[in-house]
């Protein structure tokens, strides 16, 4: 299903950077690479799954039209998909998601629905749409096509990889329901079965880390007030949980903080622009590569949809020299 | 040249990304392209130069060690081209050049020497220093494997943009001494001659622009204090400059507001960092769209060194929505 999409996102998704940075490598101890998913259309991985998923549907389903819920980074890529192919997208988003990401998605041509992360399920909002309107639901990860579009970033990942060389590290992916972990997960399994696949999620939002290493899926007990908003989710997913215990070595816990100056050294260093939840892989590599083995270490980094306050906040208050 | 800079740099340089934005293509009011310097080695495509003038030396010449003189893109991408042909680099830079861009060329294992800008003259200071020590000076633009490897720019553009079905635009390039412009026009006379190339400079700036104008070599009254450091220059190259005079069409001079402004647009909308210098292509593309013609434009986005405060004043003074 990965190869399939791969076929069906040609020309139309990016191959994304695979860049790594000698200061970047000094400060890590380890030579750290970054696949730079912020560079994907609509600044996030979510291009690929919302790409994979649309393009999947039968003609009258896509004449018909798709729903998502999103944060805002799936929001985008499903609005951009269903603009390109013609057709309706709306989106359920939490009314606390960052305003470019609302302002986009609107821009895209989606219609845009606001709903209480705290006390509204999303869930049971877009099913109700789905039903009442004829859409398609495209769930942001428990959802075959999606996994296996976000997967196509793991076939060039192990491509890039093994250009320089590199057929065993760690791969870091910032983890919310496991959509982009286990899809990348599965097409190492495949192309580049030495290299292990590590989630990476804030602090109190650590729902995988502690389902992995107790085997059996955990909640958050907080679903909002997190800067890296894109991977807060409430507990992983029931089609992706069980292929990240497979296939994943243990999760990775990383502060707040640690995401802003991660996200001020890919400023300095590799002159792209992350999000908080965009940097996490990154930060785990530079500040807690102690948990991390091997020469080198692939960070997928994979949005860089950030409000200016935030990013500017980043920047001045984390100076990277 | 260019072609043979182009194998040498094979490995060694990055191809960057050529990117677009639907976003930027409603604000410009056609497609706008933007050849992703920033994300070259060093954060600029001084790498470029440096790495073809440096890989191009004698075996004696590259042991004794190499000169150059640059506000600081040059200076980076010589000292890293230097260091990775493990030989010795010394380069003079203004003393207002941005500290991230005097920091990170020691880093990379420079001696740094500093001068000042509007009453020393660099190239006598770099020629001295070459005779007394047995340096060889490579100059920032007037330096014909320095051309060459700049050049090899173009040669990647006319392949990029071809992928899209491009042959026909206006190619607009940042332009100090004319390194960039002249090399990436070469390129394009050959691979893609229905493309015009357009220096683009700063206001107060615009030597270029106006030696164009005239048909003779003009210089700046000022030499220092704009936020453009990385393509403030006195007067076009003697080599760049009949270049420039036979295939370029005439230059564009923008405001540093505008280039804030691109920065600002970049962040958002391509998630790439870009120093005022590296956005005022883009500027001139988004704001002097009456100066251009075409269903297309393609602009370099020369580099990314830029510190700290100047960028989040650009993106919270000039927010892109």
């Amino acid at each position: 299903m990965i190869r399939a999409a791969a076929l069906r996102l040609k020309d139309h998704a990016r191959k994304t950077p695979f860049l790594n940075s000698f200061f970047v490598d000094d400060i890590a101890g380890r030579r750290v690479w970054i696949k730079t998913e912020a560079l994907q259309h609509t600044g996030s991985f979510k291009f690929r799954g919302g790409w994979s998923a649309v393009s999947a549907l039968s003609p009258e389903a896509l004449n018909a039209g798709v729903v998502a819920f999103s944060s805002g980074n799936h929001a985008q890529g499903v609005a951009l998909a269903a603009r390109l192919h013609g057709t309706h997208a709306v989106i359920i988003m939490p009314s606390d998601a960052p305003k470019l990401k609302v302002n986009n998605t609107l821009s895209l041509g989606a219609e845009v629905i606001l709903y209480d992360r705290e006390t509204e399920d999303r869930q049971a909002i877009g099913q109700e749409l789905a039903q009442k309107r004829g859409l398609t639901l495209i769930k942001p990860y428990d959802e075959p096509n999606v996994i296996a579009g976000q997967g196509t970033c793991g076939l060039e990942i192990s491509a890039q990889a093994a250009d320089f060389g590199i057929w065993q590290a760690d791969v870091l992916v910032c983890c919310g329901g496991g959509g982009l972990t286990a899809g990348i997960a599965l097409a190492l399994e495949a192309e580049a079965p030495s290299m292990k696949v590590r989630p990476v999620e804030p602090v109190n939002f650590d729902d995988v880390t502690r389902s992995l290493a107790i085997g059996v899926r955990q909640t958050n007990t907080h679903l909002g007030g997190s800067i890296c908003d894109a991977i807060v989710t409430p507990t992983p997913g029931e089609l992706t949980f069980p292929i990240m215990r497979r296939l994943c070595g243990p999760g990775i816990v990383v502060s707040e903080i640690d995401c802003l100056r991660a996200m001020s050294v890919a400023f300095t260093r590799f002159k792209v622009v992350l999000e908080p939840g965009g940097a996490i892989a990154l930060a785990a590599a530079l500040y807690h590569g102690d948990q991390i083995s091997g020469d080198d270490v692939i960070c997928v980094a994979s949005g860089g949809n950030v409000d200016a306050a935030i990013f500017a906040r980043a920047i001045s208050d984390y100076p990277c020299s």
